[in-house]
């Protein structure tokens, strides 16, 4: 069973992944690339996964068999456990509990495609609404609060298999990341009475020196403090507190920028590894007037040292202006 | 001239580093691995660094000129300026200053190693000096508030130059990571009436599963949430704020712990890339009861992936009692 532990000095918490544990000598040689042979993930492989949670599939077609088009699966070295009791605890000034969670692997094409971009945007809508489901879904479990869509893609962004997919994690606390955000957007709140974000898309819209691109229903932006050379930002116009209440109105323009910034930097940075999070409010809140959901790109290409690891503060060698432009004109 | 810019959203600040900008098509190779052919670093090469600003040197030796043990030199590649004013101002609902502050190196030895564990202890004692001094001359000027000495080692840590050297980077506000650890500490403080990290290394001491090494006055630990496989805190056990008003006494114990525990670690993990990085408190408070300065080691075994960028929650597959075990049994 992994174990959750706090930090007691800044309250973050670890996962403790024992089901994934290593002895040191596993470490001696370098991260291994991301595995290329067998591919678990592709058409036809569907027992190399535990059983599917979620598919999208052809109507005559059966669970765990040919004939998907987007498939949810658990994690099969999940970081998280889904049965059980959270077990909270004290152990001197430490705090401990299970590390109770959920750990879901989505399959976004049947195909052995190393990029979404290789995907028809009406299959990434598919995607962006298993997401969705997925959410929805498990948010009706009272041990969970917290829901994090993400993808690795790249060696150097923590992909262990290339076939496109994204990951959803689900955790019995607010992560700490995630309260840091929220706490900026309500201060911000409180003190101007306006959401940040709907300020950031105003402003950003009157600069436009940052604009990467300008749908009507999404902005995606350089920030204006990147922590990241080419870091963007795709953010929703309409202001809405939780993913999981898109609308259908909403995918397609979403499928269309990501798309659309995807490619772009694959083609300013010759395929980068990169991550993408979806940023998005916790399961127990209702609509929040404070905080705007909105999906972020990082792509990975340089090393975080320890400058950064002491400080907090990032050393970006691209101005966001420069970066946005760039991604402007190779459109 | 370097910018400083604070993400509206946690507050961090970010360098725009514009010294060192990068085209687009600067980031389509890998990261460039450390360089070993000419160093700048050994001692001959004094004239292919900025001038030095310390050095201790035999009494017949020149300035910049062979006969040095250690040398602290600026960054030739500096992150932040050392000349100007911050001039803070807003720009919509952003903020920004001038990227002002300091950027030196400390030069280890004058000889070419690439680990401190080939230092004698008596010449790690002169860089620990080396570290304080510079903290206490930078101390005096009141455009400061933060002085960070970390150390990168390896490429995968952020090390560009093999040649063991430090480095000190000293900057305008207080970063959000150690503003972040002094108000958990002062949290604990105001809640308990203890120092946190005495009540740790109590706690530790009693349960000694977590500890590496126990010296009279320095506590080598695994802590009990550790972010990273083998993390490991050095802390002194005589309650002090601030690293530089270390005693001459304790000198000889941390150099101890800290070449005991580095070369522990490059014998279990096969000479990783790591960070070591000093918490300490800022230049403008006097001695705080409820922080606690230490060492932190980082070795970079792992890679951080969507998930810990999304969370702040670290995924670890080792856990603590089991890696402090491992450094105790190869000492």
């Amino acid at each position: 069973m992994p174990e959750l532990r706090k930090d007691p000095v800044v309250g973050r918490w670890v996962i403790i992944a024992t089901e994934r544990e290593k002895r040191p000598s596993d470490f001696k040689s370098e991260p291994q690339p991301v595995r290329a042979e067998f591919c678990p993930f592709c058409e036809g492989n569907e027992s190399k996964t535990p059983p599917e949670i979620l598919a999208y599939r052809d109507r005559q077609s059966r669970a765990n068999q040919p004939g998907w088009r987007v498939r949810v699966v658990p994690n099969k070295f999940p970081a998280l456990q889904i049965e059980g009791n959270l077990d909270k605890r004290g152990d001197g000034i430490y705090d401990r509990m299970n590390g109770i969670g959920a750990h879901e692997v989505i399959i976004e094409t049947p195909k052995h495609e190393i990029s979404l971009t290789a995907s028809t945007p009406a299959l990434v809508q598919e995607v962006l609404w298993s997401y969705r489901d997925r959410l929805v879904d498990l948010k009706k479990d009272s041990r969970f609060v917290y829901g994090l869509i993400f993808k690795n893609v790249g060696a150097s962004a923590g992909a262990s298999l290339e076939h496109t997919h994204s990951q959803l994690i689900v955790t019995p606390t607010v992560p700490i990341a995630v309260a840091e955000e929220m706490n900026g957007c309500e201060t911000f709140f409180k003190y101007r009475g306006r959401c940040l974000f709907c300020d950031i898309v105003d402003q950003e819209l009157s600069a436009r020196d940052r604009i990467v691109m300008d749908d009507p229903n999404f902005l995606a932006i350089s920030p204006y403090a990147p922590r990241f050379p080419f870091e963007t930002w795709i953010v929703p116009k309409r202001h809405s507190s939780h993913f999981e209440n898109i609308q259908r109105f909403e995918i397609e323009g979403l499928v269309t920028v990501l798309l659309t910034v995807l490619t772009r930097l694959e083609k300013a940075l010759g395929n980068p590894s990169y991550n993408y999070i979806i940023h998005t409010s916790p399961f127990d809140r209702a609509e929040l007037p404070h905080y705007h959901w909105h999906l972020e790109i990082i792509p990975r290409l340089t090393r975080v040292a320890g400058f950064e690891w002491g400080t907090g503060f990032y050393i970006n060698p691209v101005p966001p202006e420069r970066a946005a432009e760039f991604l402007r004109e190779i459109g």
